[in-house]
């Protein structure tokens, strides 16, 4: 049986003093000085010091078999620490407690790596063991803070009349994009379900069932192969609302960041954020989701340099492609051998041909890598273009486009973080907007949606939708922070019609489109309001406000780039039975008989 | 473009009198008077009336075309309605708003049902159309029911410092007791997750990893063969404490449940909610969830009848049957064929052999349908037992246990429903407790655990452990509300040695549950706290709240008894490239070529 506390390991103070408690916890750390043993007792709450004399020998004994990571609980007496020995690091740094009693509830092996933050140990052991881990402070505060955003999140959509749904787990695979996961049906054979990518068709549905305001935090699953910073299963906090337009959905997103960002880690951001077309993002930053906390905005040179007697550049432009630039602050001193380390490892990171560059410097004056190709007043031009001052160096690639502009992007990076000209500690807000409909995909010789076929098309652009379907621009919208795209959405189609042509134009025929997404095309019939709505990425805020780079810190049980999980073996192979059982066999040559 | 609304439909009243408003909403109903046109616009907050007169010709030309459940804005403004057409049922009654501007959203065909309460329509086109049954007002309180049940649960477990954890949906398959559904790994050929049945191990894995308290709103997963009230997917509130026993997470679950009734439903019950061990509610009820919002507890005749000349009754107590009976109130007159009909009820419904009675009424005095073979002492000692008085009537079966318990149990809630014994009113909520740790399986040849093989048993039964092991009782609580399980619970083992003895038991070998259970057993190397938990359904607690009888009434997106999703069509067949990439192939014989 458990001794029921009086207090967890966080909360005594000089207050208590006299007092008789029960404390439970682990021994995080033990010492015994000349017969007095000093233990460290923790919980998630805190650690208060406990302190065994050599009064009553027979629970000294009992104390001495205690080792790191033990369970314990323990009766005693608050008192005072000696002034010399007090601990101001700790909250209950004031007082200890004398042991008078002692239960072990646990004992406990030495632990594969050592239980307390920034340990060097490999990924790798830690989720092999995540329970152990999951005992460090760091990622311990992570989870909380996780379960904080959860209940703001909530309170805030509840408090504006937000309507909270569960939508179903077990759907019809739709494949678009992503792989889905598919589910053998047992008592449906040879039938699957798929697990949702997103609750995307149902929050529809609940619009057209007129439930006005929804929302889910909710898991949704890709079966995509596997990037740095994807896992299979995440989470996402669906929202969708009728009756509005863009305005309302992006002004009540950045209400419920803010509260967010106050309720959660205390900063205070300020509506209505930032915002940027996407046209406007590539041109400046090279990619729609811009980390904005540092400039080196893109200076276009191709006007300049489009007639250039240098070939790279006139060529460049000739043939659609850009020349661009941005000015990195202070490195106009950048050495010889610099410049080529950094030339190199642009060709490698950023897949960019090469690097030219104009350094600024009092010594040399104004310096361009390939000025023997180029008039002095291109140079200067171009300088001028790029708002370089002495000091400065100007860092230019030349490409077709849009590769160049993803070079760029990198590169900008590349050159933000080295030359710390991020401020770590901002948040950065923006919303990106405008974005094209429709991508032409020249793998699948069709169209793709940008963001999926329910995103509406921009009413003024509707005119171009069978002629020139790539300049249509939709009304969806992306939410950025600090460079991460955290969320992204639109208003959606409510018509019938309309829909109907956006499958078209995506190549889905009237009876795949029937066949999929009847029901939606059904619903359309019967009277749907015009909607809307936005997906935010919980996974990735929380990983950016805990302020650490993996979404494994902040997910109690990930799984490993392969989509493994270590610790539980898991995904493994099963008994025939459950197979037979579902229908399906393996294909021949997959299965343990092969291993 | 959707027009920014500045009310909804359920709030202006009197004082907004002259205010210009606009609305959007459905067209509840519409009635042309005399070339005034009256619509009553409907959202999920209520009901405004809009009246079109005739001053504006081409305003009213477009009301006319005007259907039930087309979607609409209006601009307008707010009129005062004459006293006589004031309408006292609507919170909108006394207004009414004069229409000035209309934008059509969306035209509705004839939906296939009424969008209205209590409507006659089979379930079967309700679910078809899922989206439109949502818009009944019925269907759409639940699930705002709902909504409100899940803040109020979410807010009660985060104030009292329970961390909020999401644990993963792609798992290990672990079969016991249900079957998982499984899911094909696409990166990891061969290989299987499962979908969870309970977060059971995670939750066990935080208490180790120190959280101390934790609580989720889960989906979870059964692939069962399909009964009445079952749904593949379901919800829970799940729990876990560390260094508690039994009372605190009764206490907690008390606390609660007190809340979720007071805030959702605005009912007040008092804790501490009554308690019943296994024994006593099998012994009075027949059934480990009785309803005990009524009587007809079981009396016990068969000490009375056991060497009775009656051979039905002595046979069947000395082969360790019993003998019970149940004293129906005013019911002593029921004449001659009302009792044959219950009769062959009773076998049919419940099972049993036949049906024996005594009545009590003051034209026969006491009459028992086997009077012929029992003493009348006997008779009367019987009726003493039952405690009937004149007008009742005794109900009594016979036959071998356990199953005459469960055929007593049913022909006590048949009677309690026949002759409205039950407080439809009242929530009667029952803790059931000290349950066996295992029971013996004839068909598997071996024990089971009652609840789950992480169930601690009790101290002091550990000595029957090896010898005795279905006279051990188990630290196992379940929560029983108007006869239906709506949670249980238990105090987990915390000792490795302790939980190997226990697998063992269910024989599940060492090297199976080093295989199936291995993290768990590690985990519990490091130094495990004592914990315990509970599991609340979510589905059902929420169906009894909203005074319901089917789980479907209470889930946005069910599945019908067949576990499919009529609407979207799911589970489904799926192309053979998605099989492929998933390596695996459907058997012989199933399949859409097979259809």
């Amino acid at each position: 049986m458990a001794w029921r506390r009086t207090h967890n390991c966080g909360e005594l103070g000089i207050e208590n003093t006299g007092e008789e408690v029960v404390l439970n916890g682990w021994v995080d750390t033990r010492r015994d000085l000349g017969g007095v043993i000093f233990i460290d007792l923790r919980d998630r709450y805190g650690i208060t010091q406990i302190v065994f004399n050599e009064v009553d020998k027979k629970l000294h004994e009992k104390a001495e078999q205690l080792r790191t990571e033990y369970v314990i609980g323990i009766k005693g007496v608050v008192d005072k620490r000696d002034d010399e020995n007090v601990n101001p690091d700790l909250d209950t740094g004031d007082i200890e407690i004398i042991v008078k009693e002692l239960e072990i509830y646990s004992k406990a092996e030495t632990t594969p790596f050592e239980i307390k933050e920034d340990i060097e140990t490999g990924e790798e052991i830690r989720l092999k063991y995540r329970y152990l881990d999951l005992r460090r402070p760091d990622i311990q505060q992570n989870m909380i803070l996780r379960s904080d955003f959860y209940q703001t999140v909530r309170s805030y959509y509840h408090q504006h009349n937000f309507v909270e749904v569960e939508t179903p787990v077990l759907m019809k695979s739709t494949p678009e994009g992503a792989r889905d996961y598919l589910v053998p049906s047992r008592v449906n054979a040879g039938k699957f379900f798929a697990l949702p990518q997103s609750p995307q068709t149902y929050k529809q549905l609940l619009m057209v069932s007129g439930f006005d305001r929804y929302f889910q935090i909710v898991k949704c699953f890709r079966d995509e192969d596997l990037r740095a910073d994807r896992q299979p299963e995440f989470t996402q906090i669906d929202v969708e609302m009728s009756f509005v337009n863009e305005e309302d959905i992006m002004e009540s997103t950045e209400q419920m960041m803010t509260k967010l960002m106050k309720e959660t880690i205390g900063r205070d951001v300020a509506p209505p954020f930032e915002r940027m077309t996407y046209k406007e993002a590539m041109k400046t930053y090279g990619t729609d989701k811009p980390d904005t906390r540092f400039g080196l905005e893109f200076a276009d040179f191709s006007e300049l340099v489009k007639d250039s007697e240098f070939n790279i550049f006139s060529n460049t432009v000739q043939e659609g492609g850009a020349v661009l630039g941005i000015t990195v602050p202070g490195q106009g001193e950048m050495g010889r051998g610099a410049i080529d380390r950094l030339t190199e490892r642009v060709k490698e990171e950023t897949g960019a041909g090469g690097l030219i560059y104009i350094k600024l410097n009092e010594e040399d004056g104004v310096k361009c890598s390939v000025e023997k190709f180029l008039k002095e007043e291109t140079v200067d031009a171009m300088v001028q273009k790029a708002e370089a001052e002495m000091g400065d160096l100007v860092l230019i690639l030349a490409g077709p486009a849009p590769d160049v502009y993803t070079q760029m992007s990198k590169l900008r990076l590349m050159m933000g973080k080295e030359h710390n000209l991020i401020d770590e500690d901002a948040f950065n807000f923006l919303w990106v907007t405008d974005f094209p409909l429709v991508e032409w995909s020249r793998e699948d010789q069709r169209y793709h949606a940008l963001h999926h076929p329910f995103t509406s098309p921009k009413q003024e652009d509707l005119g171009k939708l069978d002629d020139d379907p790539t300049e249509v621009r939709s009304r969806a919208y992306d939410l950025v922070l600090n460079g991460y795209e955290i969320g992204g959405g639109s208003i959606r189609i409510h018509d019938r019609e309309l829909q109907k042509r956006m499958f078209e134009l995506l190549g889905i025929g009237a009876e795949e489109a029937q066949e999929r997404f009847g029901f939606l095309l059904d619903a359309f019939k019967y009277g749907a309001p015009p909607h809307g709505g936005i997906a935010l990425g919980v996974d990735r805020i929380i990983m950016i406000l805990a302020g650490g780079n993996s979404l494994r810190d902040v997910i109690a049980f990930p799984k490993n780039q392969k989509a493994q999980s270590t610790m539980d073996n898991s995904p493994d192979y099963v008994d025939q039975e459950q197979l037979d059982e579902l229908h399906i066999r393996l294909k021949r040559g997959v299965g343990p008989e092969e291993k």
